[in-house]
């Protein structure tokens, strides 16, 4: 079965064509710079054959009438199921035949993702168009976490507002903590206490027993947990009545602040991006040490509250664009780990999975290639068949 | 050096003479249900003499004007200083003498701790009216966790933010967290890592390392941290914009039901009293059992996250009512840390200072009856000194 797994972001759609259960990747599309009217880009790869445009892409719709024009119009009906990385809607946790009902859940939670529920719900809008016969499911980011128990993910709010509005912990990042706990497997077998850390513009982290999530670290939204890149991560919530009613600010204009000029972005003032904050940090910049000096150690804090959740630690994973290669913020991490007789990591090998576990560490330590596509199409798979 | 110390509360005030340094009680005088149209109580004891009586006390002038009836107006010239456990005021974090502009901080910050500030600036002002040649001292609650360095009290918000207005974690429950650290110097030496648990109506937790405080769960706000008697404790800030924006709530009500119809009370539907919850969940109340559940594991998390941090954990303290009380709070806490090597605790003596550690256990656990005046009169001893 030949599945296309669409991962969109804001400005940006990444694809993948997999031939299932066999896990092949057939295609590779990649389109950046949506919407931007100066231009963007466009690359599309299947086996030897790779082209690279740089073109203007108005919208989702644009970018997709490129792919078929490089795929062939011909071949669309190959294409058996098409599986999206969508992020959360109001009532649909798992994963879940694309419908009305599941596109209206989507549009009810607007509010807590925003970013990401409109540009789900465009680009499936632009599938049903093209290929009105195929089934289209979306693997909620949500998926991986629905094993935790009500003491995980209820909210110290009005019970009321679980029933009545689905106030809860929800959890995001799924189909790479997903992935993490079947490489993970894997390498430990089947019982394991382990942390996945994603972390990369957006950082969450889950703890796994035996391949269940037990607790994570994003929440009702994905603007919670360790500081993200330019979101905030935990506040307490009592600064945005303060900066509403004694420091005069407009509710909107703290939401705007708090997603995007917060995270390491703001207490940096440099960068929410780890590279530029390391770069910094390297020549002096003392507020982006402050950053990442921050950033990881809420990383182990919430390692730390985890490990006692789980009652032990047996792996810590890196994962995402920065888990996977910064050494510095993995280093870092496990430096807070010597009391459970972990030691510094080795290097990892870029691209490959590495257990970099240090010598004679009580605690394993891996660094992982997110691969959420894959995540994503394993799980599409698992609902058609 | 005879000093009054003060602990007001929204309805109520407790106050102790203390000769220090000696550190004897004098007098014990408590009033509740201060503006209760229907009546309140009042009691003095000094030595033998105690007194008891249900009056209407309007305001706490009439209180203080029924403390001086008894206590004697021609002995106040004893009292050489009144010590205040203050919460906060903007620019004073530590122990302060008080005048204007130590008031007009605490007026700055009416947002952030909108009862306990109000009902301090009363009673200020009543002491400077009946006591106008004494020296007021406010030992703020923020004081004993002036040690957190940067890293623990920088939010992920724009770093102006806590330039300009001075939004920061800065903790409280101080004169309890620092009695409880004077104890355990006692119990286990200089150095130590320990966490203090103060728990009852209001919870939070300090980790400290010999003696000097290193992290605290409450924030710029009491509203933080592990769930409180009616406050909601951590939430995803984003709660507030959904109910605001999509639910059709006003940013007051949200703000009036996080302080006053969540945390325990908002998930049992019961009550936020564990006293109330204990004999309900034993009567088979589920919601009430996932209110005390959710309690000792969010203390159980917020510990291992502190343990982390401190690369150890030698002891565990618990005051504060439910602290000195609860042996099924503290019995489930202590289950968690098993993987520490904790086993579980012993009864306590009501009243006493304990070792509860349970046998081999390899985390200390004490049981220490709060004495927060004791911390208030001597850290207003100190800065008169």
């Amino acid at each position: 079965m030949q599945i296309l797994v669409c991962n969109a972001g804001s400005t940006s759609l990444k694809m993948k064509l997999l031939q299932m259960p066999q896990e092949q990747v057939l295609v590779e599309c990649r389109m950046d710079r949506i919407g931007d009217p100066t231009g963007g880009s466009f690359s599309y790869t299947e086996g030897d054959r790779k082209e690279s445009l740089s073109v203007k892409l108005e919208n989702y719709e644009q970018g997709l009438q490129q792919f078929i024009c490089c795929f062939g119009k011909d071949r669309l009906s190959q294409i058996e199921a098409v599986g999206f990385k969508s992020v959360l809607s109001r009532g649909y946790t798992g994963v879940h035949r694309i419908d009305e009902a599941v596109m209206e859940g989507m549009r009810e939670y607007l509010s807590v993702a925003p970013v990401h529920n409109t540009c789900y719900l465009e680009v499936i809008g632009v599938f049903q168009k093209l290929l009105p016969e195929t089934p289209l499911v979306g693997a909620f980011e949500t998926a991986f976490h629905q094993t935790l128990k009500p003491e995980a993910y209820t909210y110290a709010i009005p019970y009321a507002w679980q029933e009545q509005y689905g106030i809860r912990r929800y959890g995001y990042h799924g189909a790479s903590h997903s992935y993490v706990a079947d490489v993970l497997k894997e390498r430990l077998g089947e019982h394991y206490k382990a942390v996945s850390c994603h972390l990369g513009g957006s950082s969450s982290l889950a703890a796994i027993i035996d391949g269940e999530g037990i607790d994570t670290s994003f929440g009702l939204s994905l603007q919670v947990g360790v500081p993200q890149g330019s979101r905030s991560g935990d506040i307490d919530p009592f600064i945005i009545f303060h900066m509403v009613q004694k420091e005069g600010y407009a509710l909107e204009e703290v939401k705007k602040i708090l997603e995007s000029q917060s995270g390491l972005k703001g207490i940096s003032g440099v960068s929410g991006d780890m590279r530029d904050l390391e770069a910094a940090a390297q020549q002096g910049n003392a507020r982006a040490q402050l950053a990442i000096d921050i950033y990881c150690r809420e990383i182990a804090r919430y390692i730390g509250g985890y490990a006692t959740m789980m009652g032990g630690l047996d792996a810590i994973a890196f994962t995402g664009g920065v888990g996977e290669n910064s050494s510095n913020v993995r280093g870092k991490v496990l430096q807070y780990f010597a009391y459970l007789g972990a030691t510094q990591p080795v290097e990892a090998v870029r691209g490959e999975i590495c257990d970099i576990s240090g010598q004679g560490s009580k605690v394993k330590v891996f660094a992982i290639p997110a691969n959420e596509e894959l995540g994503v199409a394993r799980k599409t798979y698992q609902a058609l068949m």
